[in-house]
């Protein structure tokens, strides 16, 4: 799979796994401070209740407990409530009410954890059971409980309405349609589930009005912001140290209450605080993903040729809407819900409202809500083929984008930047040996065989790499990225990136970047990242944008050192900077091959052996800041095959075939393992993942013996291609891979499941296609032979 | 003394004494990582001796002890030898030979320091004593014993003969000159003494292969480069962290053997290893300043007009030639021996030579030898007052250099950047009420005081700042020094620096620049340094460099950010960058400046808030290299009172008067302290201090009771003035001061005692002027009144 260390993009074994499998990988927990105090949090057995009472006394007297903090000790210090990334507020630890299962009740500081477990125990807290709102679609019903009582004024449990696209235009089309179908459906709420799960440790030092805070984020400088609000620091006296980082998925780029408890119990006990989740407490209170009740609507021809696309759907954010969204699209990146087609016209509405649940909202490897678009038009796209009696692959390359379209402006505004989508349907088809598949379907339909054949198709297209002013914000602040370059005198260079990796791959991958642009090797080029006294500013790593943004950054910042060297090796040489060329690694003279200098020279010579020309600076160090002038969208054909045990609605996924268009390929291998995972992903969510509430909103099940997670027992042996259409706008071209699989394939999944059930006339089902849910679907329906087309 | 926070320049607070006066500094001996082991150093009790046989067995056998490393262990992975800076090599610990009393032997690493210290004494060495040369003026007899027989083909003691000036016309002048007067002196042996010892802190990560050394260091590059030759690693997989310094004086520029074997202890073990000196070790074995044996001579009119000096040394190095050098000038900036005076011509001589003796030659506040170049022509001007019978303050006023010779070139062909010379003698000689103190010690003297009054001066010019290419260079790299200035959203800032404080207040006074060039106040600058993977290259802090150099580079950056600032401004009111003007702190529109906007505002906009033009980057960060085209001359004018009791020989410092003009001042407050600290250092050295060693080698005392640090006991109340004349290169017009009144005063004091001892006929003395040294001097000389001059 590896072949040895290339000079700049190419495969190479990732340089931070020389730490990781030898178990040398230093995560939060890791980090050990002389001191240090350790923290745990007491959360509400009710979905909603008022709390009329906490005695913390018992707590309190327990030996080696040193501070035991409420939601009233944190109104004291003005600290109750805390901003989040989406312009809400979220309570640090409840005061007045508690507004879903597991919300923060009280922190305990203690000794050692075991203590603080103990001590939670010993808190009496009097709660008044409320009504509460499960179902989001009774939250905006006249009679539900207002959730969100604390916000001034608030008298329902609505967040935004956020519309995009000409309704006008849409609806006349829908009006004189040939053919319209409608479909509802849902995506799940479903949980990040990271290897690691969050915490914090908090080190405030009263002398010098320093907070150091380690916790695993995607975005570090964001989390330095927001604890600068939170703390009424100013942030050049917070530093946050994001270390190794055991997944991240789009759940650690906000912050939780348990980090503000750990602050707030650093500045009370002047000790270091760490608190660091269970994992009951991550499944169960730490920011959910999806949760979007769908209606989706195309029209279209008689022949299969869509028209317009129709959507409404009523979001779900929980009891606080608190990850990162994009303030200006509160429903994020939903925005290219018309997906991979030529259509002429779109419309799409998006209600959030609260409900008595965790948090929701999480950009789990979405990109912001992408990932429920793609499901939701590649979804339609089968209905429609369905309906149609069409090919779901026949539909789509009749509708897919063509070459010739791009730049491509979407029916909401959007500019596609470049692709070639039905090429890469076709590789994906012919990998697959489509023909043949359906051609074996059918005949086993014919022959009556009980394993149910499924194929099941998706074409994404992604907008990644957040971004441009006019797309996003987050705080206020601009989603441009700094690179800082430093080149020693022997040649050797670092780079810092304010991106954050959370297993990417980015000490690889950026070093490649560096070495490809400086001639160098790899191994000469080390990545700092994680820590914001480091690294410049930029706000981190999630909607797959290190490589497109973070990645253009390290390309832009080794160019302008090249350019330096450019001006060194012209006072070295003795020739104009206009007589030299660059060949990789080297200034020399035009036409005098011979006479140059290497870049280990120059860096050498800028550092002290040469006299340069007045007006160059000596070193080679640079800065560079990257404002994407565009989103990049990476595309790809995904085609699945399944086999369905209708005795026991067990799905067996036998093939996946996934080609990949990411633009430029840094390192392949770092590439396919991003999307392997993403692919496993999908399968989960498809096919396993839900989390569920009863309508009191308990929390049914949060440990991994509930929520179940893909093995490589469910997982085939994956079939990758790629086609490569390079960005054109961005430095070297890439586009991002790091959702792609994630967004793409469940869709997949699913058409390749109801593919399989067509037979019994089964247009749709929601995820996740467990094997009770599937079993359901097929009771009491005979097998409709009228459906078994080819 | 200090007034509220400024905006910029003036006196406030030092930002570190925060924690300083809390304890709260972090020193390497605080840094305690997991696993750590403790070194100990087993050194040569002889000054040169064979070594026959090292039996470490009973060492090793000690429980609790890790590791044993000898100079046959370090010979096994070639890293018996270490390079320094002065490009000689250095036994890292002794194998064929010992070279001087103190030389370190073996190591021993074990569990703590006691164990490590009770398995010294378990080492068996068996010695074979050698004849030794400790008096330099021995080394080069044919007779003398060959010191360095590790070095190729190396048959005698000598190390450099360096010459400048022009020797011909020096000759010449010196042939038909009215008065020549000569003067042998000494400027004896000392030692920085900082108060904190040396030591480092040495993790070697075999995973990453990243090695992290904490030290004391005033040059964190510096020691990373010579770490990286020593362990064979490149240097971007070194990263040398100093923390807080408690004093550095010099003796903290170059390595030390015990760094390296805490490094080796490192490797071997594979545990994190500290080693830190004790105060005996770090006065016997640690780099030494000056031993300086030297003839000057003047040559003169009978008016005292001076035309010529002519001047021999012989400088001795130690047994290694181990510290800062600057490779272009073996005998560093004695380059300015012909002082602050008009002088037609000068030549002079200096020859290095090895002694049985802990290496020499450290820059110990000199600026590379200034302080004996001063001390010698300082000297010799009053040698000169006394054979002509003059005032010494007359004969320098006659022939100091004069504000319309500025810039001057020296007749070594250095250029002095600025200067009023007499003005700044006028002003001392005017705080002092110069003639009032002669006619007080004419009235004593013909009264027959037996309390002996006199009056010295001093005039001194320093070279300071390295510096420009053609002056120095160490390892072949240059003295240009980075600085980057990063800007976060709400306008506070942080800088990082090259260079490091070991008690300068480089965390205050930086700020303060930034501050200045901002205008915003230096609370809202954060100064990072002391961590090379935090900071730009350059060469540390020695030479009084940090202002003249870094402080210029702060500057520069900040300019750069400034004018970054000014596009975003133009972008954000809409007007052309050509119509904007800055006024401290804010751009805003000419002719309308309630239309601006503060430093503040520009950088949250420069973080997202504005669309910015094409071309212009995003954030305000900027990185700056600053190469100096020119050394800055600081320069000043000292007198000095003394009474001396001829019954005890004791020296009582009446009075001391110190005008300095280091430029612009940016905080006057740390600049009268770092004066203070020098002339009490002054006093020191003119009054107490000699490292003395028998005619074996031994050391005479390696401990305070012997070596005498002058207390606030032995030192008036400082009065001090000031001149302020810019530098005309530097872009703050500042020129450094942090050796300045340790290179001018002891002259001064020196002067001033044999000023008092003039009726004795007493027309030099050598260093220190101890009171068994003064009285010695003065035993069986009967008051001479014809020398009572005045």
């Amino acid at each position: 799979m590896t072949t040895s260390t290339p000079m700049g993009f190419g495969r190479m074994h990732r340089k931070e796994d020389a730490r990781f499998i030898r178990g040398r990988g230093q995560y939060v927990d890791d980090v050990q401070l002389p001191g240090m105090l350790h923290g745990a949090i007491l959360r509400s057995p009710h979905a909603h209740a008022r709390i009329l009472s906490v005695d913390t006394s018992a707590a309190e007297a327990l030996p080696g407990v040193k501070a035991v903090i409420t939601g009233e000790t944190l109104a004291g210090l003005g600290l109750a409530w805390m901003p989040t990334l989406s312009k809400d507020v979220q309570a640090v630890l409840a005061t007045d009410k508690v507004r879903f299962q597991g919300q923060e009740v009280a922190f305990v500081v203690a000794e050692d954890r075991y203590i603080a477990r103990d001590a939670l125990e010993l808190i009496e807290v009097d709660y008044e059971p409320l009504p509460s709102v499960i179902d989001a679609r009774t939250a905006l019903a006249e009679a539900a409980p207002v959730i969100r009582d604390d916000l001034d004024g608030k008298k329902d449990n609505h967040i935004f309405d956020w519309e995009a696209g000409d309704r006008a235009h849409t609806e006349a089309i829908f009006e004189r349609a040939e053919v319209r179908v409608s479909q509802d459906m849902l995506y799940p709420r479903v949980h990040p589930a990271p290897l690691e799960t969050c915490g914090a440790l908090a080190d405030f030092d009263k002398v010098t009005g320093k907070l150091t805070v380690w916790c695993p984020t995607q975005a570090p400088h964001a989390h330095r912001t927001l604890y600068a609000m939170v703390a009424g620091l100013p942030e050049h006296k917070i530093r946050v140290i994001s270390p190794d980082i055991g997944g991240g998925f789009g759940g650690k780029v906000g912050i939780y209450p348990g980090y503000v408890c750990a602050i707030v119990g650093s500045i009370v006990t002047g000790k270091p605080v760490k608190w660091m989740e269970d994992r009951s407490e991550n499944l169960m209170s730490t920011a959910f993903a999806r949760d979007y009740h769908m209606t989706g609507e195309i029209a279209a021809t008689q022949d299969g040729r869509v028209q317009a696309i129709r959507v409404k759907v009523l979001a779900d954010h929980g009891a606080f809407n608190g990850t990162a969204q994009p303030t200006k699209f509160p429903a994020g990146f939903f925005h290219v819900f018309s997906g991979s087609y030529d259509i002429e016209t779109a419309h799409c509405e998006v209600t959030g409202v609260y409900s008595n649940k965790a948090p929701g909202g999480v950009a789990y490897a979405c990109s912001f809500r992408i990932t429920e678009a793609v499901y939701l038009v590649e979804r339609l796209m089968d209905v429609l083929a369905y309906e149609l009696g069409m090919d779901p692959a026949e539909l789509r390359m009749k509708n897919l984008l063509r070459a010739d379209q791009f730049p491509y402006t979407s029916p909401t505004g959007w500019e596609y930047d470049s692709g070639d989508y039905p090429r890469t349907l076709a590789l994906a088809m012919e990998m697959a040996g489509y023909d043949k598949l359906r051609a074996e379907q059918a005949e086993r339909r014919a022959n009556g065989d009980r394993r149910l054949m499924g194929i099941g198709l998706s074409f994404f297209t992604e907008a990644v790499g957040a971004g441009p002013r006019k797309h996003m914000d987050i705080l206020g602040l601009g989603m441009a990225d700094g690179a800082e370059l430093r080149v020693h005198p022997t040649g050797k260079a670092v780079l810092r990136v304010s991106c954050q990796s959370q297993g990417q791959g980015h000490e690889t991958t950026f070093a490649q970047i560096v070495a490809e642009e400086l001639g160098i090797s790899p191994d000469d080029v080390d990545v700092v990242h994680g820590d914001t006294d480091q690294t410049p500013f930029g706000l981190g790593t999630y909607g797959s944008r290190s490589t497109p943004v973070s990645g253009a950054a390290a390309a832009m910042v080794t160019r302008k050192v090249r350019d330096r060297a450019k001006l060194v090796a012209s006072a070295m040489l003795e020739v104009a900077p206009d007589d030299l060329e660059w060949t990789k690694g080297r200034w020399s003279v035009k036409g005098d091959p011979k006479h140059g200098a290497t870049i280990q020279e120059i860096a050498l010579a800028s550092h002290g052996a040469v006299e340069l020309p007045e007006g160059v600076e000596g070193h080679l160090d640079a800065t560079c800041v990257y404002n994407p002038p565009n989103l990049t969208y990476p595309f790809g054909a995904y085609i699945c095959v399944v086999d369905v045990d209708p005795d026991t609605g067990q799905v067996d996924v036998r093939r996946f075939i996934a080609v990949d268009d990411c633009g430029v390929r840094i390192n392949p291998m770092i590439v396919e393992g991003q999307i392997h995972g993403g692919l496993a992903d999908g399968i989960g969510m498809a096919l396993m993942q839900l989390m569920a509430f009863d309508e009191d909103g308990n929390h049914l099940g949060a440990s991994f013996m509930d929520y179940l997670l893909p093995t490589a027992v469910e997982c085939p042996s994956w079939e990758l291609g790629e086609t490569v259409t390079p960005s054109p706008h961005h430095p070297i071209g890439a586009k991002g891979v790091g959702e792609s699989a994630t967004v793409g394939s469940p869709a997949a999944v699913v058409n390749a499941v109801l593919d399989a059930l067509k037979p019994y006339g089964i247009r749709h089902a929601d995820m996740p296609l467990t094997p009770s849910n599937v079993w359901r679907a097929i009771q009491g329906r005979p097998i409709r032979t009228d459906l078994a087309i080819t």
